[in-house]
């Protein structure tokens, strides 16, 4: 595994970084690609939605369970999305605005500058997208289909 | 990057696979974890579906533009699902069935047997789902929501 690129983000610690990007609207960050990549985002610009893993880099720790942001019941590493995972990959879907040359703009961020990008894909609705999945644990916490208000801002010590 | 499993699939090659698990229902296939990771599936069982990141082992080329199985226009390689891009990442969604101790039996397969796994994620609809996202490039092939009937099943050379 090799770094494609790096993302540059506003998000430099976890106090200010939403839970999921999509809780955010406004942010706005960008994926560097290395320049030997730059012909791989042709027609990506026609999606208005990317799939984004990328390397936890700062995670130090590796667990098989843990304790979500959300409350303080442990569940297994594999039914929450925390970064202290078996080899730190990361997985966002995000918002493409533009593309120009070697760099994607995004919204709905939810990683820290610097981190080291390993893949994109195009999202494809047809494919990923399934509305009547069952979400767990989480079902509790979205009763009316919205965040509860307090994880917009994601607390300190749930990443 | 390390396989925390494998993926036990009815799938041995390409000509019988779907492009995506999803256009196809029948089938089952299971993740064996290794014994260390079995405590970190604790709770996915009460998740509907899976993310599922893994190794394209069969894949051993390369490239930064490629054809999809849909047509026959060449498009950047983050613009399209194919598995011989840089890193050789494979994502996809599946409906879990059963969890027993250390093994994830799922539907909705679109994975070689023998595939290592990297990571497993619960899917959140309130997270991953964009069911108003474009498509690009793929629109045209669904026009009605709908996948063509001809790539239920995947033409050979396509993976």
């Amino acid at each position: 595994m090799k770094p494609i690129g790096m993302i540059h983000s506003p998000y430099q610690n976890a106090e200010d970084m939403p839970i999921q990007g999509k809780f955010r609207k406004d942010a706005e960050a960008w994926i560097e690609l290395k320049e030997e990549y730059a012909p791989g985002l042709k027609d990506l610009h026609e999606f208005s939605h990317a799939i984004v893993i990328y390397h936890f880099h700062k995670s130090q720790r590796e667990g098989v369970e843990g304790k979500p942001f959300l409350e303080q019941n442990k569940h297994g590493i594999f039914a929450i999305r925390s970064p202290h995972r078996p080899n730190h990959i990361g997985f966002s879907v995000v918002k493409i605005n533009k593309i120009v040359n070697n760099c994607l703009y995004f919204s709905e961020v939810d990683m820290f500058d610097g981190t080291p990008v390993l893949d994109i894909k195009p999202y494809v609705k047809y494919f990923d997208c399934r509305d009547d999945a069952v979400s767990g644990w989480l079902e509790k916490h979205f009763l009316d289909g919205n965040p509860p208000s307090d994880v917009i801002i994601n607390p300190t010590q749930s990443r």
